[in-house]
């Protein structure tokens, strides 16, 4: 059983929070919410699905956590915005323990400086800006690369769940 | 008096598209409001501003007006997944004629290739993306870099459409 840390605020892609972290917890992991707000509810763009934040991003750290989940929509541009979200996540890819990130979550990778020289997918808006932050850019619906494990939308879900599941039990 | 396209997508910040569009108007420029398809109605993300697009952007060509304004949101991540979006929007850089953008306006810019070299401001979640873009990121107010007028949220509107309204009158 792992501890997966999901890095999540407002306007998140509802299913892909929710798929991912069903199977997560179906295949008998922990998922642990970490926000900006300890206490505060996020809510989803398309359906309004609320989260709760478990944790503060800036009360814990990486070594607390065995794999992190960063789900896309405009959920990780906010994030990204703040310097200790940012900390976390470089922290997770320097660390080498999986992560698992699909549509714009790669975004909060950029922002870490964590892609140069990674190959990895995402959705197409961030195509140009995955290239310029160094990386290789695949147009595949699951990419692993080392600890990175990424999915270009909701229509990836299957693949990019299987492909989480199975760098748990590996 | 100025022919000045607005390239607008759902999920705008709404007064970085009103503030600047009746400024324009009050100075007797023209407004044109471009977008993924003409006859559509897009919305703004906070007041659910309605705006119509006038013209598809595939329909038209950059040497059609003597201006370009981006307006932020999550509008300019919607229009640079579309192809003929980018194609215009690298078109106007390349013709010299005055661009302005605010927040995460450069965001097109980015996907266009534009900003190689360039000096320029944005929303602070996109910093990264605009360094790794080959660009001089300035935490400013308005930036402005030959043609390109840039500026970083709704609080810089003042001085944003102050300098757009010099550039055109210039």
């Amino acid at each position: 059983m792992a501890k997966v840390a999901v890095i999540i605020a407002d306007l998140f892609e509802d299913s892909e929070y929710t798929e991912p972290a069903e199977a997560l917890r179906q295949a008998s992991h922990e998922v642990i919410h970490l926000g900006l707000q300890a206490g505060q509810t996020v809510r989803g763009k398309k359906n309004n699905t609320p989260v709760a934040i478990d944790l503060a991003v800036q009360d814990t750290r990486a070594a607390d956590f065995d794999a992190l989940l960063i789900p896309g929509g405009y959920s990780p541009d906010k994030l990204r915005a703040d310097p200790q979200a940012v900390k976390f996540v470089r922290q997770f890819m320097q660390s080498n323990k999986p992560v698992f990130s699909i549509c714009h979550g790669p975004q909060l990778l950029i922002t870490a400086k964590s892609l140069e020289g990674r190959r990895l997918t995402g959705w197409k808006s961030i195509r140009q800006d995955i290239i310029y932050a160094g990386a290789n850019f695949i147009d595949e619906e699951m990419v692993e690369d080392g600890n990175l494990i990424t999915s270009r939308s909701p229509k990836d879900l299957p693949a990019f769940i299987r492909a989480c599941l199975a760098k748990l039990a590996s």
